[in-house]
């Protein structure tokens, strides 16, 4: 499989040579949305038919195979709650869900087809969790004008522990399901999972990264209380998730009692982590990404073009070249740093995630041994951003860590 | 993804363009591969890992690079053992099973690399199964003076149903975990999984496809009457399988109480399926893959020479070749036939395996109307042979279908 060069990407996502397309961003993409097959979602026979009809590099025909994907699926979900053939029907919803969602990644999404989308996702999500009977309660969030949208366990009010799930700038709320969502239900744990200003469709409606994600964050947390919850918070960020849960946990009152942080990875200096991994977004010279686009001279490379349209979106004012100094204000006073922490790195990342990572566990030990960096290779399968291509497995390690006997021991002796 | 035109493989089992490899059979194993990942096996991230060091349609470079892949996976399953990460055990014994599994494929199965193959793939996936606390027992059923592997469900002897899945010539027993075992166990069916006569490894104890593959199956099932067993059997086929299951269904003995047949797909005529869908292979004629293999002129496709020399060796004298012909033995006469049938047909496969099921239904919906034919179109994800790209969609419908009450109301009725 050496035939393909792997071409630009934002940032350095995947970690090996591409197999499925030559444009990097699709062959992040596409193997993530295979990882999500071990969880439910669109299966490996419905992608690699996806895929064998995608044109490489040309986001349109990506967002219109996936979108009749997403229609021909959920034409099965109600074909087959008609016949009342029960088993297929959740299964077809979440392979909906995941084809809408990954129709939409490539897809403009200040336009009204994004937001079709949008709506047709959420809904096969829904219908999805209703055929599986998980339950799960979604509101609307209020905040500042604006609102952004939850989902929390039923049973939240009786629980010792919830298990906070944040994503990061490439997920919907609905996409955390397979960060976890589903796992920790599974354990039985509780779960609660949003999209957090800047994520999902938030920034449609005037809500962008930066402080005011972690302020989202505290809203949330808010709600919560107010329905009734009092027991501690686990913290699980994913990606830009690493930085907005680390900055969380820093920052949380003592009424929020934040127990635990786990992240894919935990980013303390997320400034610099930008400056490092992302030089040419950052710095807008003359070489970089977004000038080359401006210029015209990336229009051989649509789909980084489009990734780079919807993180400006996100971003407001200013765009993604704002990105390292806005995120400088998220950045964590580690000295002060408290809590247990497992940090999960992908070897097939930039080398700044795994020295990130090591800083924020470094100080984590002192007061807690248990925190622990594990590491994936290639052979894991688990090497790529965020463990895309092996969910499980992290997600084993997150949950062995989080219920071994050590960490309990540890934080009744503090 | 339009740049790779698919070359030769085994017949048309993938039934689209190539995705993961230029050859053929490699793609159809790669795809075939993703698909497990769904029930556990090596996760999407260790597979493309895998696809992207091995050099497109090289056998060797296949099994070295996944037999690395295993060892990786063992180790990594001994180490969450040594920390008690009980939850990554399992997982990884699963992947180790799939990697050597996989590995076997391109190997000479006459050589002591191949018997090493075996052993580390059994050894991983009874780990797995101990790890999963996983009920199945495992024995050695002799036959004419040899034995084959066979498992079953402990508890047996209490139930009135026992699901038989049969595989084909592509399958170890171990495989048969995924085309229906985890499901059935889960589901609260007890299952039974055998290596019969041509299958796995009997090749090398002298055990050959063809009448004999029959009379093996009714060796098992008077092991199992034996051990206490006295209620129906379901039989389930895939591959060759379902020339297996649907002969033995339709020779059974009125002690063995076959109540149902479920194939991908129900063959009745096998001997005329092997000459339209493998005329190159049948035919041996001038032109033929065989004889082409053997002057040399499809040294390019080393990995076709790999599979014809691995069915020779479970044909036996003659190698496959003969398959036509010794398999016009196995012919079922339909207007005799009695039982209620679900064939499952992926529209990827040649349509010769569409008419035969359709003719097999026909007759079935005589006796009972609830038999049924469904397909599987490309968007299922479930298109190629066997519904190897979205298995769990297939065996949901399977276990749909034989938990019906209107099976249960003909069947009480006739």
């Amino acid at each position: 499989m050496t035939q393909k060069k792997r071409n630009e990407d934002i940032g350095n996502r995947g970690g090996g040579r591409s197999v499925l397309f030559r444009n990097g961003t699709m062959d992040f993409l596409a193997g993530w949305l295979l990882g999500y097959s071990q969880q439910g979602g669109l299966s490996p026979g419905a992608l690699l038919h996806c895929y064998s009809l995608i044109r490489d590099g040309d986001p349109r025909s990506w967002v219109s195979v996936f979108a009749q994907a997403g229609e021909e699926a959920a034409d099965r979900a109600e074909q087959a709650g008609a016949a009342a053939r029960n088993r297929e029907v959740a299964r077809e919803w979440s392979a909906a869900q995941i084809a809408f969602r990954a129709a939409l990644e490539m897809c403009d999404p200040r336009t009204s087809e994004a937001a079709d989308l949008t709506g047709r996702m959420r809904h096969a999500f829904e219908a999805y969790l209703a055929a599986s009977g998980v339950p799960l309660i979604g509101w609307d969030v209020e905040f500042r004008d604006s609102y952004f949208p939850a989902y929390v366990t039923p049973s939240v009010q009786r629980a010792e522990q919830l298990l906070v799930i944040v994503g990061g700038g490439d997920t919907y709320v609905e996409d955390l399901w397979f960060f976890g969502g589903k796992a920790a239900i599974e354990r039985g744990w509780p779960v609660l999972l949003a999209d957090y200003p800047g994520q999902g469709d938030t920034p449609s409606r005037g809500l962008h990264f930066g402080e005011q994600t972690i302020d989202g964050m505290r809203q949330v947390v808010d709600d919560i209380r107010e329905q009734g919850f009092h027991g501690e918070l686990v913290m699980l960020g994913w990606s830009g998730g690493g930085i907005f849960a680390t900055r969380f946990a820093a920052t949380a009152r003592s009424t929020d009692r934040v127990s635990a942080l786990v992240a894919s990875t935990p980013i303390y200096d997320p400034g610099t982590f930008f400056r490092r991994t992302l030089p040419d977004v950052v710095q807008g010279g003359p070489d970089s990404v977004l000038v080359r686009a401006a210029l015209g001279i990336a229009r051989r490379n649509r789909v980084l073009r489009t990734s780079l349209d919807r993180y400006d979106w996100q971003f407001g004012a200013g765009g993604i070249s704002t990105i390292a100094d806005r995120f400088d204000e998220l950045k964590v006073d580690l000295s002060t740093w408290r809590l247990p922490v497992l940090a999960l790195v992908g070897l097939g990342e930039d080398s700044e995630s795994l020295r990130q990572a090591q800083g924020v566990i470094k100080q984590a030990q002192v007061h807690h041994p248990s925190s622990e960096l594990v590491t994936f290779d290639p052979w894991t399968g688990a090497q790529a951003h965020c463990q895309v291509g092996n969910l499980p497995l992290a997600l084993a390690q997150v949950f062995d860590w989080l219920e071994a006997p050590v960490l309990a021991q540890e934080r009744a002796a503090s």
